[in-house]
């Protein structure tokens, strides 16, 4: 019996026959999370569904020395939820269910498999919502969104995951259940909540999410505006900002995503615009009135050749259609493409989507700009046909290129979607050795035997040991011999 | 020589001989912060200039095994800058500097030592501010609001410290200097920022902070309620947070801590009030006339005998120097008195309050009571007079007691002031044995020796070694032979 073997008798025993899955054919379903051309199969897949269970499975890694990756709804951009070819997958989709809504104490407690959107439902009766909203968020789960700190378009205002995530439950990685933060606003102590929040499976596995509810805003008022140009955009953008106004969301689309999302779902985007903003406020009626008449006249001022404002809810929907379509959309104008994910500051937009398109010409890519303006975010969307010889590799470099850009400006290799396994060899461009070595600090101090989601996020895995190096201040370099985990 | 001779010879070559103390006469003006009651004189103190030489002092401390506190300007409620008897002070406060004022990117970059209120001096011009303020926001500094994470009146809206910093460097208990964020609103890998801020000096020395700055509102508006209780009070404030509205502030004084404030500042409080709130509104001007209004009258529902509007600054001013002023103000009427810091959920005020009365009228002591209604942050002022034997006994019991409800009405132990030396053996009782397991786990991993601030926060020192229990699943009990570090 070989070690998986063993392994998966013991997890049958712990949690139940039905809930081990090691047919290779099962196992395949689960081989690559929304970052589709990542493929592992993995040893196991456990589906847990209860936190006991989930605890019980990582206990049974440990003491085996298996790595184990969590995956929630598998809808990750960065490969985050990417199996472990000798690991256990933990897919928390069974622990769905909404443990309670506390309108008074503006709180929800959740499950990790709960759905985004689903929270909201439950909170809207009473007058409430979850704020952050991924693209994804009709599938995507809480314990994703934890894990990988996800965005969306409206947190320009009202900020990311972490904002809004104050308790967790989480089995470490050596199967011990602790709850880190929980309902108060701050608790004393190291807050390692925010740490974990965003720590992409690398710490350990939550299996109960307390969340704030937002109230719903007396008014929501959108508008979408015609550009000629991405430049004309995103100085209208930047003067939006500057008036001091924070939209809920503020977002564009160049041209090629706009064609994309017309072929897809025929939004009726002003015709011949070079770029649009689709601007959205909220609030107390009485600001978002006279906030929205100071935000309409500024995309005027900065070029906007139309403004179209939603009269209702039908007509708002409309309009977030085409943006909310617009990844998916690009397959219609291409077979193949990456959704790249970087930040820069706002202010270096036009400078960056210039350089993108120039980066573009040069390699004969086509790139689509779809993004959150309004905080620098950018999704450009490189378009390639895989059955065309070399094209997956021009788009790589573009892709790659991009990144180069952000950091350059001052920006992020990642604003949403992780570093996962798509960005690993990145980090070093953003941080120093002192800064990730400080980071593998803790890493090794919650999974000292790297179990937990091995080779993501970190460029180079860390032995875990006498930190001969640090003590003296000098910085261990990561030797070539070092053991590859992954 | 003794080891500490040898060291102060060190530091006076690292850093320049004027900038380390060791006059017992001069050492003794360093010898506690804000919590009067406890002192220790430290053995030297360092004062260094510049980042650089923070982390000097700190790398001497490292390679001579001496433990360091780093303070600012030693205005903390907690103890956390408490010096250490066999240890170094470093002293923060000639980092002094405001580095650069990005008004476009919403950032200022200070040196530690700054104090709280000259970031919002430097802003202003530019239309922003400093939003985090500390009733000592004149004297306390930047570096220390990190340390403690600490609150204000106005972190209702606005959130504490840890919502306002982007970006630290910090030198790590070995002496490295690593940055921990930026200007950027979010970056990849761990968020030790979070851990960082609030860590009370236990992670190591911040010697340059990014904060967020926050645009100067448009309006704000001030009101101030009396009411026969605070029961009454206390029913206003949770209908004003269930409207929807989210006051800038709301902040309660009970009949005793009016009382102190007129003897000190004639502030013209509604007389005879069992009760007064104060209620300030800010942003957009259409939004706080539209809220205001809301507010006054659900005041006078909730049974406001009088409510009075600030008509312009002078009159704004005035009825916060009543609040502003309470702490300082009680000792008016009482020689001695302790601040506790406590946080209840909202709803539970009434019936605290009520309970707090009962045990101070139980053990024959006064308590006036001022605080964060908002957000449920108690600051009761247990009053007392130690030159009556057993009174300074009876109030202290009187405080823990006052914590012990707040922990019972599923409350926290501080809100913003801290753990630092005062607190430590009250954390048992908010957090498991496997939390502060989890806590010390990244406390051993930054500082294995134990000299970043040793004695603060934890309740039992930890011995950074093998974790032997913790590997296998289950939790070392701090064995009574543990060497007390502190």
């Amino acid at each position: 019996m070989t070690s998986i073997d063993a392994l998966a008798a013991r997890l049958r025993a712990a949690i139940g026959s039905s809930r081990v899955l090691t047919d290779r054919q099962e196992l395949r379903t689960y081989e690559c999370d929304g970052l589709a051309h990542y493929k592992v199969i993995p040893a196991l897949v456990a589906l847990p569904a209860t936190a006991a269970q989930v605890a019980a499975v990582v206990r049974e890694c440990a003491a085996a020395g298996v790595p184990f990756v969590a995956r929630g709804s598998g809808t990750g951009l960065s490969g985050g939820a990417l199996p472990h070819a000798e690991g256990v997958l933990i897919v928390t989709s069974q622990l769905r269910e909404i443990l309670d809504v506390r309108p008074d104490d503006e709180r929800a407690v959740v499950q990790p498999g709960v759905i985004n959107l689903q929270v909201t439902k439950a909170a809207t009766p009473h007058g409430y919502y979850y704020a952050p909203d991924p693209s994804s968020q009709q599938i995507c789960s809480i314990g994703g969104n934890v894990a990988e700190n996800s965005g969306g378009a409206h947190c320009l205002k009202y900020g990311f995951t972490t904002n809004h995530v104050t308790g967790v439950e989480v089995v470490t990685p050596d199967g011990e259940s602790v709850r880190l933060g929980g309902l108060a606003p701050d608790v004393p102590g190291y807050d390692l909540l925010g740490t974990f929040v965003g720590s992409e499976g690398t710490l350990g596995v939550a299996t109960e999410v307390t969340v704030k509810l937002t109230r719903l805003p007396e008014a929501v008022r959108t508008l979408l505006a015609g550009f000629a140009s991405t430049d004309q955009a995103g100085a209208a953008t930047s003067a939006i900002i500057a008036a001091g106004v924070v939209p809920a969301a503020i977002e564009m689309m160049d041209a090629l995503a706009i064609e994309a999302a017309e072929a897809a779902v025929r939004c009726g985007y002003p015709a011949g615009a070079g770029a649009v903003l689709i601007v959205e406020l909220d609030g107390p009626a009485a600001e978002v009135d006279a906030q929205f008449d100071e935000v309409s006249a500024l995309c005027v001022e900065h070029g906007a050749f139309e403004t179209r404002i939603a009269a209702d809810d039908t007509e708002r929907a409309l309009i977030w259609r085409g943006r909310k379509s617009a990844f998916a959309a690009v397959g219609r104008i291409s077979p193949d493409y990456i959704v790249q994910d970087g930040v820069i500051p706002r202010t270096a937009l036009p400078e960056v989507l210039r350089r993108i398109g120039e980066v573009a010409a040069e390699h004969g890519v086509r790139v689509a700009n779809v993004f959150h303006a309004g905080d620098g975010n950018l999704h450009p969307l490189v378009l390639f046909d895989d059955a065309v010889p070399g094209q997956a590799e021009r788009a790589e470099t573009v892709s790659g290129a991009i990144l180069e850009l952000c950091i350059e400006h001052g920006g992020s290799i990642t604003g949403e979607h992780g570093v996962g396994v798509d960005k690993a060899t990145f980090m070093p461009r953003m941080f120093s050795d002192a800064d990730l070595d400080t980071m593998q600090l803790l890493r090794c101090a919650f999974d000292p035997d790297g179990i937990a989601n091995p080779g993501k996020v970190f460029p180079t895995p860390r032995l875990c040991g006498e930190r001969p190096g640090r003590r003296q201040g000098t910085h261990p370099r990561h030797t070539p011999d070092v053991a590859e985990i992954f």
